[in-house]
């Protein structure tokens, strides 16, 4: 089959693979239908993550059809649409049954040493207690699919950010960055309740976008201007700040523009990102809580109101490149020319 | 008057310095009875605070009796006798409101470059916001005294790291440290319900004092070692720790010894401590909260339980010293041959 492997910086390919097939009684295997390259992929294709080595497989937000299962799998079966988070897990241990599936210590991560999304199909370990079932309701209709793939990742993602931010009805989140993490965001707070939430951003065309998500108020300064427009605002700071880039000068804006006593969610992978605390947090008793996203917690939750029509993450996918065209997607993100590609198969 | 004044590294002098006076229509005047000596004031002591100057008063946990009040004051007369928090706040503000009074715009703490707890009297600005009346009947009570003072700081600051930490009942604490903080946190955590209290600490004696005040397991390893035994004894870590130390190697163990997904507290002031959000947080989900506690805010139900003689602190305080041998104080705790030092004055 046709897969994307890392080759370097700035050198993604589409190549011939071994075709992956059922190897545990647990594995299900599936035809890849809609793919996502992620924030996270960029910072790879960037030559930002020196342990991903050429010939690695990549992408990890993808949905499709269930091709066969092993002997074990029990809740999904030949024909199913399904979506996986973008990590799996086993839905049975202590962590899983808390919703912290991302600690699962029989869990992992797509791609790298393993098989990637980016690709026409790929074995799922632990199949039961990773896929998640689509609804055959769906087939057919690309809106809606369009709609329901983000929450592999990115939607779940910004709801992790929402909901370690600790967001409640009426209150006012603070969103810092305007990628497709920030977007989702701000559907995330305003799902949550948020009255007002305001982006922090340094792009016209997101900000807009990010306006039609939702979002009250828009600050472009950048770095402790931010944080005092924020305040500005607020009178005295945003009691949930979302940090969605994961980089140094996010983090210290996100903690700057929250409010004495809130919360700092974060999300990004934060690359070599420090925390202060006597400086930044102790005075202030702000609180900074999150991490990778238990996106397999989610995604029902996320599905139902997707299905219901109360959650439309699809704008942040603004680009559509076929499987074999993937390194555009790829060179389009990087360039700040798309928010975020799908990559579709077959 | 007399009063304690900082003059150097190890030098702590009482003298005579000029009585304090009313000096706003809302200043209450205070005759102190009883002080203590705080944590951080040995971090002066050992010149570890570059900004503590010779000269300075020092002392920030006090109670008293009220000697004469400003025209404006309402809550508290003359012959009140009063316990206050270690930072004085208006008690009208958004923050005091809320129960952050640490964060009071109007506010401030005692000593450095104001008028310092361990002396004969001292001015009280904000009296309205910032004293707490203690009941008549403990008037001549002295171990009920006792067992009220450390509501001023140390108490109130291991009920804040019990509550940052998310302690709830059933649930299973670590509390990192052996100090007053550390031991007042155990007595937090078993009072909000925690069913298993694990102190971290490297002092045999106070080991002994933390399980009488309620731990259940001891833990005396170090750094790596000490959180490795904490995920033994609860099978992956404490859901919620209690960082009682305000130093690096305390909040790597505290972040280490931490359930995925779970919470550290911090109230010791961090002395050059750094979180690593990529490697220490991220991963697994783990939390920090905390900060400089609102004590304020804690002292009415801390007091009314300790009058109800379900919470007594007063072990902590394991030397007493007039105020004219202070420096003894000091010096006792600095060689760790008291836990924590009261100061009696008349």
């Amino acid at each position: 089959m046709r897969a994307a492997v890392f080759h370097g910086p700035a050198d993604i390919r589409v190549e011939d693979v071994p075709d992956p097939r059922i190897e545990r009684p647990d594995d299900a295997l599936v035809r890849i239908t809609h793919a996502c390259v992620c924030g996270s992929d960029l910072w790879i294709y960037r030559g930002a993550e020196a342990w991903y080595r050429p010939g690695m497989r990549i992408g990890h937000e993808w949905m499709g059809v269930v091709e066969a299962v092993g002997p074990e799998v029990r809740t999904v079966r030949p024909g199913d649409r399904v979506i996986a988070p973008f990590a799996f897990s086993d839905g049975t241990c202590g962590f899983c049954r808390e919703g912290l599936h991302t600690s699962c210590p029989r869990g992992g991560y797509w791609a790298g040493a393993g098989d990637g999304g980016q690709a026409e199909a790929i074995r799922c370990p632990l199949a039961d207690g990773t896929l998640v079932r689509v609804p055959d309701l769906v087939a057919g209709d690309e809106a809606l699919l369009r709609a329901i793939l983000p929450l592999s990742d990115v939607m779940s993602t910004g709801h992790h950010a929402a909901v370690s931010a600790g967001v409640r009805p009426g209150t006012t989140a603070c969103v810092v960055g305007d990628g497709a993490v920030g977007l989702c965001g701000v559907l995330a707070a305003r799902r949550l309740g948020a009255e007002r939430v305001i982006v922090v951003g340094h792009h016209q065309e997101r900000l807009a976008l990010a306006r039609r998500l939702g979002a009250t108020d828009v600050v472009t300064a950048r770095g402790d201007a931010a944080a005092a427009a924020v305040a500005e605002l607020t009178g005295g700071g945003a009691r949930s700040v979302l940090e969605c880039v994961g980089a140094q000068p996010a983090m210290e804006t996100a903690i700057a523009a929250c409010r004495d006593g809130g919360t700092v969610g974060f999300v990004g992978w934060p690359h070599g990102v420090r925390i202060d605390a006597g400086a930044q947090l102790y005075g202030r008793n702000v609180g900074v809580r999150g991490g990778v996203c238990p996106a397999r917690a989610y995604i029902p939750e996320l599905m139902a109101d997707v299905l219901a029509g109360r959650l439309d993450p699809s704008p942040v996918l603004d680009l559509v490149v076929p499987l074999e065209e993937v390194a555009r997607g790829y060179a389009a993100m990087d360039a700040r020319e798309a928010v975020k590609a799908m990559v579709v198969t077959g």
